[in-house]
């Protein structure tokens, strides 16, 4: 079975990956809409799991609705929620048997509902997947310590590989970066940097 | 991470054990109150797949509370989810870095609600995990017919190792076959005989 995953290279979405890989044919797809060269770190990370990856091109408008409504929030979940469930819609088009994230059962954003699963497969005849929303915190620490080498720092020194970073980039040009701060107060993030 | 697995001998818990297989000392744990041989059934349906096993007495008392709501209620799932949640709490005490079952993303019984989750963590010091939980039935059916061989034929006829077996057994001594039937009306079952 196809499996697109998305994949910003962080720790969840690589983990989901290794859960999924003795199952699945797969491939760590991440989205871009051009801003940054994130996909290019995000690719450096799946080959450090030797997985297939591709890039998803977005439409610029997906992320320009998504800032405008993180910065009209204050906070970025909304727009966060928006920019995955587009990237769902996007992957589900393309030509795998199963499409799926890494998200986390404690996960406030973004979370895919079941009945966005639903509609999801039943638009796209496809299947929704999320090898990782049957793990808590704890075990998913447990496990990425156990099986992925991580470095953490603050976000501006760490080459991230997702969506997060290319809309923090759109919003500094629009908005300037005390913006970007304002709605990303969180500044530690962490990369993968091996395999266990 | 040690993980003890709620498993059946069905296909979606040999399932769930095949996905967690790789990233956990696995152990399968069959609940039994005594009352059949069902526990037999599912370690040789363990031995198949080739995962250590384990069967896990409980108190008769719970399936006799469990057999008297399904009877009052005429349908079994308020008596299953309450077995599977005491299944769990005694797994919980074992020891185990992590518990869990092989519930899906569908499912209407047994299931576990994040706030149950959260609370057996949180008492016990111990991790929950649903590696099925991310999967629909589609995906589900999918993964099994890639990954074993599965017979499906009458309830009756097949030798299942879970405790709903002992429920139904339970039921038919206190009640008589009719109220088994008018409980579980659906008289398919699948059973496990072999790795693809």
């Amino acid at each position: 079975m196809d499996l697109g995953l998305c994949f910003s290279g962080g720790k969840d979405s690589t983990l989901a990956g290794l859960l999924a890989d003795p199952f699945f044919d797969l491939t760590l797809v991440t989205v871009s809409f051009g801003v940054t060269d994130a996909h290019i770190h995000a690719r450096r990370i799946a080959d450090i799991v030797s997985i297939p990856h591709q890039t998803l091109e977005l439409d610029r408008s997906i992320a320009e609705e998504a800032i405008e409504r993180m910065v009209a929030d204050g906070y970025p979940r909304e727009g966060i929620q928006y920019v995955h469930e587009q990237a769902l819609e996007a992957l589900a088009t393309e030509s795998f048997d199963a499409v799926g994230d890494g998200t986390r059962r404690d996960d406030r954003a973004p979370t895919i509902s079941r009945p966005f699963a639903q509609s999801l497969e039943d638009r796209h005849d496809i299947e929704y997947v999320a090898p990782l929303v049957g793990y808590g915190r704890g075990a998913v620490d447990r496990l990425v310590s156990e099986h992925l080498e991580i470095e953490t720092a603050p976000s501006e020194s760490l080459a991230k590989g997702d969506y997060e970073h290319e809309l923090r980039a759109l919003i500094d040009r629009r908005h300037g970066q005390d913006t970007v701060e304002n709605i990303f107060p969180d500044h530690t993030q962490s990369v993968v940097r091996g395999l266990r």
